[in-house]
């Protein structure tokens, strides 16, 4: 893996010497002017250019342990889904469109052909489904590495389409999962501490959900302290095309605005890949998974929205898009003390 | 007082059948769904309209208390910041231009002539300052009467502009003493449960703070009862207005997105006015203030940000904006289960 290189330093000194300089008293904007130092930082520029070009790809993907009873959903809604959005009627393109945000939606491994979907978003397909982890591993390593170099390629050609934010969504039904999985992997906790509710399960199936966890945790215990070996244990081609795409963001310099579990653990998983990848992250929401409020705490990001959300698809991302924005106006536009006249 | 009638419960059930129905899981949304219900029964509509017009009213004023040691800055920063609105180089001057919100700034009690600010901005002026709480009433009943009248009449004019949210704004050095003891009052609680930092207070002076709020109290707890004497014994020129401004909107039936401690404590007393008016009202973020957290509590408000904001200017509730718009954009915008082909 490539060294990351951290945000400028002076440029971020520089910004927060701008922040200081406002006409407002010291720390009176609480975290918009966190944001706003880490988003100049990012581009290397006081004051930040505005966030015209916000870009958010969905991962697609099934997950051979959603046949297992650890969703509320059956599998057949992740192709529907994928339809959904091209059709710009989901959650997230609602948000999106509010908030100019350019959504794209890939198909890495969900199992359907979809057929009549434009080629482009199929072109990335690893497999039909991934492996029910509590018995055999998501992926082959061969798949593992297709997967994260097809995110790689994506995150380039986003980044070449002039993206000033990066941001990723998920799709597939049982996605949190593997996700919980790769994050107790992460930190080296049981499945207990892990597993929550998903999108909306209840009574027993939240016991059953963690017990395939563990399942799983128990199956791979020797290989978890390689990242690698996690992503091809326990996640699956969407969630290693989503950790190829942060990676490629974070050498690239790009930042990137989180969104729930499914995005934060493939954060984790990056961040162990390539220690250093965090500093171009920031957490758009809180979502209602432990797992997600455990791996943010582990790479000590506080997401801006703390709303109850629990949709996935990168909507809680795209929800915090304008409160970024909100803290790039501050630091752009408002008046410097030095330049208002004493008295008026 | 008028008896505010509450939202139309029907639209109210309507718009709740309709997030129901969404190709999102139930309660996905969190907050998002609450807030769009929230909106749409204010507005009578389901879908609700676009939010193409939000309008901050900012109402600044002096206080006495604030030559006694309750803030960090000097009551010279009053007027200055009057004419920093006025010239668009404030903070919440950025977060409104980012979000397309309306800012009109009223000078209700500077200590100041404002010499050669427009006479629009000087119109609704109710005197110079307001009297130091601790010592005597902040106004006459009669100044109470006129500043009462200026915010409703303020809002009709915002109304009349086309308002489709209001919101309220405050400017003026010691502000948060006045509206913590309006808290206090509300509550029923001594000061030491409501005072907060404001914006900047370090040491023994939020000690004194404490101290003059409670004198405050103590020389007035026979009229607390009565929410008019409150306004006049602790109140201000501009809390008054606010007060006036909130109610209005409130027997108009224009939804309101509140801001900080000052905004709230204005909402507290408007509720205690006119109960039923919180109907109206949602919060749009949680200041830094203690006394802000205890009314909300009490009126039942949950604030949509929470980011250590502590700048006043209503830029909480601008800032908050986008995130009402995410909301709308959900329940108008995201497609029906009932219109999705099943099977794609």
């Amino acid at each position: 893996m490539p060294v990351i290189s951290p945000p400028d330093r002076a440029v971020h000194d520089l910004a927060r010497q701008r922040l200081y300089d406002l006409a407002t008293p010291p720390g009176a904007l609480g975290r918009l002017g966190e944001l706003a130092v880490w988003y100049a930082a990012a581009h290397g520029q006081v004051p930040p250019p505005q966030l015209d070009n916000p870009r958010l790809v969905i991962f697609a993907g099934d997950h051979g342990v959603a046949g297992h009873g650890v969703s509320a959903f059956p599998p057949a809604i992740t192709p529907a889904m994928v339809r959904t959005f091209l059709a710009g009627g989901a959650g997230v393109n609602a948000l999106a469109a509010a908030h100019g945000v350019a959504v794209r939606v890939l198909d890495l491994g969900v199992d359907d052909d979809l057929v009549g979907v434009p080629a482009a978003v199929l072109a990335h397909k690893v497999r039909r489904g991934s492996g029910a982890l509590h018995l055999e591993d998501a992926l082959t390593p061969a798949e593992t590495e297709r997967a994260l170099a097809a995110g790689r390629q994506v995150a380039a050609e986003e980044i070449a389409a002039g993206a000033q934010l990066l941001m990723t969504g998920d799709m597939g039904i049982g996605n949190t999962t593997p996700a919980s999985a790769m994050v107790a992997a992460g930190l080296g906790l049981p499945a207990s501490e892990v597993t929550g509710r998903g999108t909306g399960l209840v009574g027993d199936a939240l016991t059953r959900k963690q017990e395939l966890i563990q399942q799983a945790l128990d199956r791979t215990r020797d290989r978890l302290d390689d990242p690698m070996q996690t992503l091809t244990a326990l996640s699956s081609a969407d969630l290693a095309a989503t950790t190829g795409f942060l990676l490629a963001a974070a050498e690239a310099g790009v930042p990137v605005l989180l969104d729930g579990l499914m995005s934060v653990a493939c954060a984790l998983t990056a961040e162990r890949l390539a220690p250093g990848a965090t500093a171009w992250f920031a957490a758009g929401h809180r979502s209602t998974e432990p797992a997600q409020t455990l791996a943010l705490d582990k790479l000590g990001l506080e997401p801006v929205l703390d709303l109850g959300m629990r949709l996935g698809e990168g909507s809680g991302a795209v929800a915090a898009v304008p409160v970024l924005r909100s803290a790039i106006a501050v630091l752009r536009d408002v008046a410097l003390l030095s330049d208002l006249q004493p008295g008026g």
